[in-house]
């Protein structure tokens, strides 16, 4: 997507350097600051304190690490084990996104399936580029077919401003290219359809406010910030026509985990009859676990990212201390919002109820070994 | 309430100097610091600016206000015109809060009921001071009717602390003493029962990590801040046994004017089953409207407050720009939570049901000119 003008991605291969780089995501809006990742360690600092964050956009940078630890393994009668457990490592940083074990175990498949270092190599570089260039191409066909749902809105308000909410950022920062919950938005805005995001600042690590609104912004979309609190009294008043979420982990059953507090909107949207959309990609369906809101493992987080927030002060980012200092805190990363409060899927390969019977006849090939 | 040892309330009057004092809520829980209030214009500065906030607490703020108006006034012939005038700008400090309204007009008529200066001065400080007992006697009462609720928890959970979440500041510092959604909790602390606090940050002012933890913490209640996204997760895993706030204005009817993001609090509690109680002193209702949703007014604050966050770093009061500076934010203040949602209320009466029938038999001599 375009920055300044520029055509840029949130993670990147320099293959005349041969360092994985990618945007800090943690200084944004304030600094666009590039930053080079070239250990393993690197990798998984980058994926835990979110420089890197996006189911997507952990995927593809966990394939990446992959190609870093078979660079680095070096070349010991060990190798292979080092290499595992180095995917083992990076795995382990984010527990609650499928894409990131998916993303390191595939490219793990390929680089292993190989005998020779710079081979082995090659095929973790080719597979995180393929695979990189696959949740582009899935963004993209996510955007074309939430466009539909956008545009009969748009009929129906005579094109007036269809106003949208969404909630954290599952943008093109999240993403490679368009985002999905914002793929749809992207679409209808460059199709010349009137949209107005709402735009949850979602605490505690605010990346509404501070990575969706730049975003937007950056694109030229118009956009509101509201607090986390605000969705149901807009929702109340006729103020959202539209919501749609990304996840993080989606069952085959239609329960979606996504960040914290998604499961309040999904409440309000049914309570107040308006439809809640969630966009993803395929490669966010877990084929294993029925019952999301038992079995999906929620990321239980530092305590202080809910008693400080960082900003810009000053010039400089700064954190303030909000709280008593000496008060608990916890920092829950997600909820599981149940199939029965979402009104669909937005997929690469068109919309579904959020029903297992309807995921599974959207994606029969990725869904056989599912027990009724 | 105790602050390190000493009795303290939220304002007070000092006779001998003929001021009235607040504590500046805006500075907590990094400082505590007292202000003294000597013109309409700090009175409305206060109100305003949140040095003094929630609705009991409003209420007694707006009746010293006409304390204040009447010594101010000066002795000329439009000297009834100027306390009037002046009792206008302070009830249009804060439109949401019927306290505020209630509070002055009930003072002021006992101002203008005297036709001598010093005579006005002392009917507005005798009814400013018995306003501010009889909210701290409300308050009081609040909790010994709120007790049983948590003692039948308790009981049931053998004992087992019971959790009990909260949005926003409904505490002693919102009031005069105890507190409203508060009091009950104090009450049931007191008594020995084992309570925990799940406290909503309450963004955008975070009047709950930082007010209503501190307040928690200095009487010794075992709490934990999470951000207001994370209340339907703890609720999906039997987290939170009782849900209990404030309110800023109740209608007859049972609709909830409270801080913004109540109504999804109450969505996730009755979707999950758990009781959700609104505390309130009966000055809280408002008895001339039957529909909140479309007719309670909802203050739209500075989009600043979304936008930046103030804390404390290095030892000052620091504000952060979150978002881009450039982005369109919006700051609704408060939601109505339909009566429907609504367990009960809580107050000085006892407890009732959320409806017009219930409510107008617990206050049968102040609903009487309610048509049907």
């Amino acid at each position: 997507m375009k920055v300044d003008g520029k055509d840029i991605r949130p993670i990147w291969y320099d293959s005349t350097t041969q360092i994985v780089q990618v945007i800090d995501q943690r200084r944004l809006p304030h600094e666009f600051a590039v930053m080079p990742l070239t250990s393993v360690d690197d990798i998984i600092v980058a994926i835990k304190e979110l420089a890197v964050r996006g189911a997507p956009l952990i995927g593809v940078t966990g394939a990446y690490g992959v190609m870093i630890a078979a660079m680095t393994a070096g070349d010991g009668q060990d190798r292979k084990e080092i290499i595992e457990h180095e995917c083992l490592r990076i795995k382990d940083a984010r527990p609650t996104a499928v894409n990131l074990a998916w993303a390191v175990d595939r490219t793990l498949s390929k680089t292993l399936a190989k005998d020779d270092e710079a081979d082995q190599i090659k095929a973790a570089c080719d597979e995180a580029d393929a695979i990189s260039e696959a949740e582009a191409e899935n963004c993209r066909l996510i955007g074309e077919h939430g466009l539909p749902i956008i545009q009969a809105i748009s009929e129906k308000k005579s094109g007036k401003s269809v106003n949208i909410l969404t909630h954290c950022n599952a943008g093109w920062l999240a993403c490679v290219e368009y985002g999905t919950a914002t793929a749809p938005i992207y679409t209808a805005f460059d199709r010349g359809i009137d949209v107005h995001v709402w735009v949850d600042e979602t605490r505690p690590l605010n990346q509404g406010s501070r990575l969706t609104a730049w975003e937007l912004g950056k694109h030229g979309i118009d956009h509101t910030i509201i607090t986390d609190n605000a969705g149901g009294h807009l929702m109340q008043h006729g103020l959202v026509d539209l919501v749609i979420t990304g996840t993080d982990r989606t069952t085959y059953s239609g329960d979606v985990a996504n960040k914290i507090g998604t499961y309040l909107k999904a409440l309000a949207a049914k309570d107040n009859g308006i439809p809640f959309y969630v966009a993803l990609p395929s490669s966010t369906f877990d084929w294993e676990i029925r019952d999301g809101i038992t079995d999906i493992p929620i990321e239980l987080r530092d305590a202080d990212e809910v008693r400080r927030v960082q900003g810009f002060s000053n010039g400089q980012l700064t954190t303030v201390l909000v709280s008593p200092a000496d008060s608990h805190a916890a920092n829950y990363a997600f909820d599981v919002t149940p199939a029965r409060l979402v009104t669909g899927f937005i997929t690469e390969r068109g919309v579904c109820g959020a029903s297992e019977s309807e995921v599974k006849a959207l994606f029969p090939d990725l869904s056989p070994a599912i027990a009724s």
